[in-house]
């Protein structure tokens, strides 16, 4: 039985321009975990892991519109939140394709707080844009106020930016661990996970930022021995020239050739870059495989028939 | 060892006329860790339930206010938001707790959907305010467009009011008892659970309803095959006319003295009732015991030595 961890978008929640309400998001699952449902039925050993851009973003959003009334969260309580919300939708949905094919499984959604170091060099620059824009005047009382960075994003006014620090670690790991190899499928490290970080006496306390969620899927796999990392984009391979006339789909990647690509500026910042980054990083770190590919090809490319494919 | 359930209220993280913020949480938490970090010491097996009222009433609020911009989500969603959220916070503080007295353990919070009939009679009497309050035009329009059932709080408006049903099932129950198995102190069923029901073909769908989070635990204890049951309050014990000159506390209560003083009325609804039916129910069902009360004396309770205890 192979083990995978699938790694799936937040914009698979919340596709742009729709209304972001619970009926959509689970509308939009549908379709995800009816493929994630071929996989298991097929024999494989699932972990899910998922995005929360968008749905932390609205949080975010509708916190500070009711700021007057209550006091908004800090980002890790958010980020927890919206593993509450997504993996419920998930588990719900994915729990009714099973039981439409009469194939029952155990699925569990475990919040997954995740260590970084608080010396990253992340918290130096922050650079992930999150929440509401705000004017310039407002953008600079919040600096001062409340400490944190703000920047002005593309005409549309201005932004926190947080930390994107590297993930180390994974609190749950055991629990996760042991309910794997009982047999249940496993939600976890939704948003990347809840940020923590680990002072020198080993106290635990949640910071604001924001880990990516694909590093967090590769470094979950690497934790839990996964046979291969799995992840989900909207484009069926990486490529090279991506939207030029020239653009080439990339079927096999070394990991050496993958790392001369990434520096030759190959792949968009915040899009497929972190995707090749933690595909190496897994796949550098236990000689195991990753894949790159869309949800409609997942099946194939776990079959090396589609799909971009990052091996040793 | 004794594996106990152990029933947190929302209460406790949240004090009335206290800003609901993440640090007043966590700063209420600490205290109620700290006891339970005791429980663990003496090698109790712990599963922690926890209500969500305060919390979930915020969300229901803030969403209220925000709706211009994001349409506000079913109850079911914000449940497991709260679950999200609380279980977070409990877990980060139990586990600090823990790490200080360098007793460490694997604590995990896992999301809990709690099954119900729909044709519960609750159902058809929606009894549990939640949300904002309104003025009566809005509270009437929100009865025809959105199918509400909508009553007048004490002078202060009014309020939805949704359905109470009894919990029935656990769905993750077999990946939670594999985690205490694994000794592993698990969070769960947070708020009473995800409210969902279950259709003739088996597929499950949230509802909008609030489990009472003590008969959820009751549920839980009786799944998990708990020897004991522990409802923890504001107060040390049970009380027979309580508030009254003649307050009597009671020390032991069979199922049989327990149900003829809740006929007699000396149990406050929405506050005492509750905890004194899921404690019977529970006790009745299983032939082991129940105890109510107060976080400080829980440890001495579970002696024998405080607490009100119930029995066969």
């Amino acid at each position: 039985m192979k083990r995978i961890v699938v790694a799936i978008g937040g914009n698979a929640l919340n596709k742009p321009n729709e209304k972001p309400t619970a009926e959509v998001m689970e509308k939009n699952l549908l379709s995800t975990t009816s493929y994630l449902a071929d996989l298991i039925e097929e024999g494989y050993e699932l972990v899910i892991t998922h995005g929360n851009g968008p749905q932390v973003g609205n949080l975010l959003v509708q916190q500070d519109i009711a700021k007057e009334v209550f006091p908004p969260f800090p980002i890790d309580v958010n980020d927890a939140m919206t593993q509450g919300s997504i993996g419920y939708l998930i588990s719900q949905t994915l729990n009714n394709e099973l039981i439409k094919r009469d194939h029952r499984r155990d699925i569990a959604c475990v919040l997954t707080q995740i260590v970084v170091d608080k010396n990253d060099q992340g918290f130096q620059k922050p650079s992930k844009p999150v929440g509401p824009f705000y004017d310039e005047d407002t953008a600079k009382e919040l600096e001062r106020t409340k400490g944190w960075t703000v920047r002005e994003d593309a005409g549309r006014g201005f932004r926190r930016v947080v930390p994107s620090p590297i993930p180390l670690d994974v609190l749950e790991i055991e629990p996760i661990r042991e309910m794997i190899e009982d047999g249940t499928i496993v939600v976890a490290a939704g948003g990347g996970g809840i940020p923590v970080v680990r002072d020198k006496s080993g106290t635990i306390s949640g910071v604001e930022a924001v880990i990516d969620k694909d590093r967090a899927s590769a470094l979950l796999a690497k934790l839990i021995e996964a046979d291969a990392l799995v992840i989900l984009t909207g484009v069926d391979h990486a490529y090279i020239n991506f939207g030029k006339r020239d653009q080439q789909e990339l079927k096999e990647l070394t990991v050496e050739k993958g790392l001369e690509l990434m520096e030759a500026g190959h792949f968009a910042k915040g899009s497929m870059l972190p995707k090749i980054e933690s595909a190496i990083d897994f796949v550098s770190r236990t000689g195991k495989e990753a894949i790159i590919t869309s949800l409609e090809k997942v099946d194939l490319a776990l079959r090396g028939k589609s799909g971009t494919r990052i091996v040793p």
